[in-house]
């Protein structure tokens, strides 16, 4: 849940930075009671994703305006499936337009992208693809739903509300047994506390420190199944770490790194560098009002 | 240049969001008075962007910090370059890194992406590459800067900056002659008229009417060429009308369409779909501060 | 068009200004459910402007208030005149009367002074009146819609929405060539280029350089009557550069100056120094609800 | 004393206003390293104002600009004088330069206006010259300012700082008595109590309810010498209520009405109508820096 | 009178510090159709307070949300009164819940302690108990109102509503009788001055100056009667200065400190360190909605 | 680490509060120059916290006062201690001051009650006391760090951060183990699950759900320690459920409580409604500046 507040923020500095002083094209060449109706099409094979902030640009714009998701999100929809229709006056729709577009196309660029990560785990697999901190500055909540409508997971939302100990943290520390101590005798008791491993030697102190999720940072797919193998005793009693795979993670490799048994995968593409779903609106005047 | 209020309300929303309740992790493990440096590393060949981005986001969570931009913004630079230099409380460099590298990592890759189309234009070309409105909502400002940075040029800014007249215009103002004549009678004089088209009909249209801009909307590269031998005698005194190509644009038509003399090419992908450029912060704990 | 959460802004910035910890007066004299009616007046001569933001601090103030306005923004009205009805809860429209006021006087005050600027151009006179960028800080976008009510146009609406060359600029440039040149290279290809010329020498280079503006600064009538003869020839295909003049423009010019067939008057007096309309607010209490 | 955070927030606002997307003349035709300096010149005799204001919008562009204040704020100066000087990055400068004039030119324009009324009142009078609510929306503070600025007082900052019991309060209470009771009971007790009235039947009902204040509304010089004459009694132990004019003064007649004896004169024409002050900005590339 | 879009403002803010990246637990468990109702339980004795802040928050998560204020603020009720009613979506409701009770519970209980202080006035007392400025930071204006629901009065709202002059004002301007003339030269004339004395040699200045209110500052219950029978014969017209106590006030010396015949007494613990309210949230799903 | 910006916000939020149209009283009776010193004494026996924050308001006033912090954060101090040291213009002190106060008093109090919590846990216990979300609204940051501060330890931040299943979301997913599973499923793999159970029966569930954490909702001692017993196997190695007790508890049961061996005693109390801390300020004009 998106507080309403929340989003309206992100959609109004939007408008306002898209709008200027106006639209003067529309001003001058639409008359104000002229009504317009429009359809948000999906130009190639999607997931749907960003409809309420598709809607809720529209409305901002102009709260008169009527829109319908005909698509609930989620949906993977092929080529030229109707996502959305809009009615109202055609000054609205041409100001809101674009704004509408661009949160549309990247939150569905970004669910799309997820999903594709998620089919090319194997049938039956329990690992899960999350996202990381990679976020468009500003826009994380709404990535974080993007991924989640694709079928993702989602790491910790920032770096208050979990605690993983990497590199620094350790030679900080002094080791990870002091590291996580350390973390486990701060942090709020609510979280997790998850260490980065770059070696095996590493992944046994993390065991050893009762560590409750291990990031095996950059490993090859054996060398993520002999982590896998490693702390499965300790997971015996349904305890025990969960283990995640992160680091020059490609498409390619999900499906061979899902069948050595690791809990998650973690990849910063799905947010830092989905490209746009295409998406085009078809605007037409309504009869009755074109001609000012 | 961008106002540093301006700056600071982005890097500010982007650290609150990504700082939450704060960093439990780091207050945990490292002291406060631990020291720190880290070097920001291109791991492939990009167009350096957004240095002083980088840099203010180490300067907002902690003005003691230190930052050296190693390389100008617009540089492209080999992988392995070292681009930026920071060192100051380890705490606040942890705290920073993430955002720092959100902001610089999209930067860049707009930068080398528009980098890319513009070299891909014939030598001598005097065709101009811009962006479009395609803009991550609220990020606009400094896309439009990566987009220059990266040798191409930057469209409108938005509605209020310039008139562009499209088909649904057309229809509202009851054709090509009438909607300039509105649009120029309503615009501030210090705007130019610019008016989609998608036939030689329309075209001719537009050139009766005096735009001075005339967008040719998914032309092929054969019907560019026809548009700008017709213009061309309007053009004999150095003003008339400039033309602009846009919609379906691939890096691979990039050069055909500069030979067809054609003003301007207008690139939705530069913004909506460049993905991160490759960036790492290599940190480490300066040694006397490393135990804590 | 502009956007409802722009207009919230500002008026909610001038309510919390106004109300600081509430209404002490009204609250201890007014019951909370006596209503009440009243009547916008005009207490002179003007032309109507801000209706619609009247309108709206009644609606941020209490969302149930009413408001009619009985006379279009643009309208010229005698002393007399009822603009606009409010009618609702006592309390709320003593609360928001003073803003609402003080909104709708400014605006209008712009509106008239803006009108008598244009009703001064000879009849049949293609010459428009012009704003600048001389407004009060943070009320740019509504005193600019006031000067086009009052029958005035806009100039560019801020630094980045169009080029204008002035004497420095073309002192750090080395000329007007370079400057033109520069500027053309540099900004987006939707913007005119305007250099602000003093002499006549400076306009012929303004014309050698096929600037698409020319500003003449500070000239007398006959010299700028001696401009529009000297740029004559480069208009005469129905492109070539629009002529301003600026600077030093009293209403008694404003005839003479247009019989020259100047294109542009820009005038900073319409925002900096328009004494504000008189219109005042004929407030009384509904006969039921008045004793407490 | 204006909070440094609160003028800082005013500032930035204006200057995003105008800046919009950057100074896009600037950038193409002055080079970054270019330096400036620049004095603001009265062009007129007039009351210096919004010194203050004028350097923090030029710290706020750039925080390298050093600005020195020539004049203090209140000077009386002669047409000529050199208020303030400026010296920095040529780009700076300009980018600040209509902001912080437009801020410097109606706080001017308040003070020196504010100084005419206050220089109308006969030698040794103790009447004084006060401000209203009719101030420009979101720059109340700045004009409260200039108003003492030019040796006038300010009224009541806002609803919830004073009571002012007008007409529809006292028929909403039932009387001045009630009125009168009903606001000191519920109102802070560090408020005095105003009573407008418009006859010397509420005027004597106001003295009988013991109100602080007694604002006549519209009265003429000879009414207001009348109620003056009235109320001295009260008044022969050193409290008794003060007497406020209000409502259609000019000019002409603050030194008749202040030779009445009455207390207070408040002038809504102080901030709702002064023309702004003639201020230009003389700017000049240094000579080094000027050739790009 | 709270403006709407003031106390939005602080809601907002409250709602967005408590849902940070969305109800994970809710929408894990609770179908987005899943519907409930819910009840504010009083679990003790206490004042009502904040039902429309109470109910604004649940409007702000979700305006669907139906809220009912039972009981009136101001309403003293016993442990086990139902206060409001809730009704709509599930994970709305519990996305509001803490945030609703948090203000509610905090209002409440000033109102409360409030409420305490009033009834430990001896019947008949026309002495006032009022607030000072020690409120807690960012809610001064929720505060002040539930001071005055339980039957409290407010003191000066801000340092810029009111004069009160203290020690170092004393020091700063050389003694009683200049810093009440200045105060007054300079304050705003609907302001009265208040001075606050620690000795009957200042209060006997006090009283030549003229000061408006003279504040008692930590004297004995004796002290204050001595002072009130020194002032007494200054009031005996219906005007002269009124008396408050301050410091080191108890609830226990209400009563004996208000037989003084003091007009005010000032304490500020009623805002600085009241305890919580304790109101209770009894949500429970709707039968059909229940099973996910 | 609380960003600059963050604490900025409040703290200008708070003097913009506070200050309103400025400081009337200072401006009046206090000479620009003239200089001060100010001393912050604890008046009780306190934990001092805030002196960050304190610093701050004095800062963002005026940046030229300088704050010296002459205890750390989180020492007791007998009363009489100073704990912070200010200098700078008697004007900006006088104004900074209350607010400085109101957050400094605000957060010692609250570190001060955490802080005798603690105190009351038996030698060697390593039960945690912990918050709750029940923190004043807009200064949860603060209120967590005061909490920290006192030696005990922050529950979730928000609702985001964290998965606490209550008795509506069992009944809403039908079950403990439904719920939890639904939950693991959903949330962030960082994220610990706790259940919140009443009930022996609903202990077993949350036992055989693997829930990491069980919240025993309004137990009394005994029944904590059974809890505490039947939970001890699935815990033998080393990972297994926290258990936390909450509701119900008072200073005097903490000894007891912690006894039982359970984990986590969580105490809302800390937050809302813990009483100020009795600091004063002692301010004086320094002697070369006091007479104006």
């Amino acid at each position: 849940m998106l507080l309403p507040a929340t989003l309206d923020a992100l959609v109004d500095r939007a408008l306002a930075e898209d709008l200027g002083a106006g639209d003067v094209t529309s001003e001058a060449t639409v008359l104000p009671d002229t009504r317009a109706r429009a359809l948000a099409l999906a130009k190639s094979e999607l997931v749907t994703c960003g409809g309420a902030v598709f809607a809720r640009v529209f409305a901002r714009v102009d709260p008169t305006t009527e829109v319908e998701l005909l698509v609930e999100d989620g949906s993977v929809v092929p080529a030229g499936t109707v996502l959305w229709r809009v009615r109202g006056r055609a000054r609205s729709l041409l100001a809101a337009e674009r704004v509408a577009l661009n949160f549309a196309q990247r939150m569905s660029g970004i669910a799309t992208l997820a999903h594709r990560y998620v089919a090319a785990l194997p049938p039956g697999a329990r690992t899960r693809i999350a996202d990381t901190r990679k976020t468009t500055p500003g826009l994380r909540l709404l990535e974080r739903h993007a991924v989640r409508t694709g079928g993702a997971h989602n790491h910790r939302d920032n770096l208050g509300s979990a605690v993983l100990i990497k590199d620094n943290h350790l030679v900080a520390a002094g080791g990870v047994a002091a590291a996580v101590a350390r973390a486990r005798a701060y942090a709020p008791h609510t979280s997790r506390i998850e260490v980065e491993v770059k070696t095996f030697d590493e992944l046994e102190q993390a065991r050893a420190a009762r560590a409750d999720v291990i990031m095996l940072d950059n490993m090859s797919d054996e060398e993520v199944r002999e982590a896998v193998l490693r702390v499965a005793p300790d997971r015996a009693d349904g305890h025990g770490p969960l283990l995640e795979a992160s680091g020059g993670i490609s498409l390619e490799r999900i499906a061979r790194l899902a069948r050595t048994g690791v809990d998650v995968i973690s990849v910063g593409a799905l947010t830092h560098s989905a490209p746009a779903a295409d998406i085009s609106l078809e605007l037409e005047l309504e009869p009755d009002g074109a001609r000012a």
